[in-house]
């Protein structure tokens, strides 16, 4: 499972960091699921590697602009793309009647199916290979977690040993995959030896705007990743005069007392420079969440990928 | 006068172009005016020297989201970063209700008044160095163009050349300005040699989505520059099964039988590449052009800057 950035600035964009926008993509395959879609998410598609053709849904934390405008931009671009398949869109339910307003306005005609689901009322939606929950955090406007997490996690049978030690395909193979043991060509095969069991799911914890990380305290139990807003450093945040958001301390402390063996930091305000030699910058809020936090700690910028390994650790890749 | 394309291309973005965004700037000062805004329009503005505070007035030619999709963002953003002048809309009416949506449900507050004007029931906006009308164009919704013409024309008063005779500045100055000559030190002054007479208007014809570009015969009369789109050629064009735009030949044709001195093209589609090695390329629509117009022709692209000149000469210029 991997994450891909597409924007990671709170509010306004800057030259470095678009708005609010995360790609999640399962492990094989094509798949890939919108975590918020900030004006301009389908101008960053078109320097990544991933199409808006294999977008199975999109989820939107809350309704600020700088987490939605991006919307109607890119389902007419998937429009006139050429998309067929259906898409979900998962977001608190004010966003159905903008969409239908926006499509009405600017006369949008879409080719496929859009299927909206208001997270107020769908508390869990079932994907492919994944499962996706809402839980709901608190800002100034109603805000939601989504949490990503493995699914099809039944044991997969050693098929290619099985294969070479001759075993047919057929009823022995389907026996042992039940759990029952076999004999063949005079030997007992225990179907314990041919069942890999699976690694435990991956899950991953995709936070809204929130001004309380506690309240993820359930849904990052299990969980090997919270990727979470930290829009200022406590100095700054004190005096920004902008309610609702979380300081790098809050949620390093959090994931600390969560014993969450990564975070991923993101949505920063604007007046953080990408330069660490600038003040306010970066490096800030990294100083005040190492401070807090002894796990991995990774500060995301646009662009940047991350994998999420069967083994649970958390690497950066090439995007 | 100037002119700072924002966004060249049809429908989607490409990496090298943004959807439509054409900034028109005054000519002393900060002033400018935003003919259409596509999505990401405030995301190129980040990499020009304008300011959304100086920003008088938005023109839209049109409903389609790639010329509009990009106001609720640019309207956001300039609360964000603390504006306070009012701000004019002018637009085809349905833009207020989708303006006044978006505000309720991403409660969006805007510390500046937006003065919507209908475009339906306003033929001309004035502002302080510009006239700008609307001309109904055909596409498939109703569409605009924006005339722009410079208005303050009246003579100049040559204040530094009476400085330096001596003449103080009064009532002197005033019966001067008024047409009257004067006895100074003993000689007489005469008006006439002091007062500047204005170089003819000038006056940039920027056209919306439009299938008869004949209609703008009027407009451009008295025009030193015509901007219109040309989406496609007319081998690609007649395959695309798409209405309501104008081929290469069929603007520069009209702007040849309109004698207009200077024709920039722009509103590609994304299918034509810059690379004119490629096919097709921009340079099939520059060939095509060419070969019907025999003025100044110039196709446009993404922080292209072009000034027009008291003597009606366009040229480009350093972004």
């Amino acid at each position: 499972m991997d994450l891909l950035f597409l924007g990671t600035s709170s509010g306004v964009p800057t030259k470095q960091r678009n708005v609010t926008g995360l790609a999640v993509l399962e492990e094989s395959g094509s798949a890939w699921y919108l975590v918020d879609c900030g004006e301009a998410t389908q101008h960053q598609l078109l320097h990544t590697s991933l199409s808006v053709n294999d977008l199975v849904a999109i989820f939107i934390t809350h309704v600020h602009g700088d987490h939605s405008y991006g919307l109607p931009g890119l389902l007419a671009s998937a429009a006139m793309l050429g998309r067929k398949r259906p898409l979900t869109l998962v977001a608190p339910a004010a966003l159905e009647g903008w969409i239908a307003a926006t499509r009405a306005f600017s006369e949008l005609y879409l080719p496929y199916e859009l299927n909206f689901v208001a997270v107020e009322t769908c508390a869990a939606w079932s994907g492919n290979k994944l499962q996706v929950e809402a839980v709901p955090l608190s800002h100034r406007v109603p805000s939601y977690a989504y949490v990503f997490t493995e699914t099809n996690q039944a044991p997969s049978l050693d098929t290619d040993r099985l294969a070479a030690l001759g075993v047919p395909a057929g009823p022995l193979w389907g026996q042992l995959r039940k759990g029952l043991d076999v004999v063949f060509g005079g030997q007992t095969l225990k179907s314990a030896d041919f069942l890999h069991h699976p690694h435990a799911p991956r899950r991953i914890v995709v936070g809204g705007d929130n001004d309380t990380p506690s309240l993820l305290a359930t849904a990052c139990n299990r969980a090997q990743v919270l990727v979470h807003e930290a829009t200022y450093t406590e100095e700054v945040g004190s005096k920004a005069g902008d309610v609702g958001h979380s300081t790098a301390a809050a949620v390093a402390a959090f994931a600390q007392s969560a014993e969450l063996p990564n975070l991923v930091l993101t949505h920063f305000s604007a007046r953080y420079q990408s330069d660490t030699t600038r003040s306010p910058s970066i490096g800030d809020i990294r100083a005040e969440a190492a401070a807090h936090y002894r796990g991995k700690l990774l500060l995301a910028e646009d662009f940047a990928r991350y994998r999420l390994d069967r083994a649970g650790e958390l690497k950066r890749v090439e995007s």
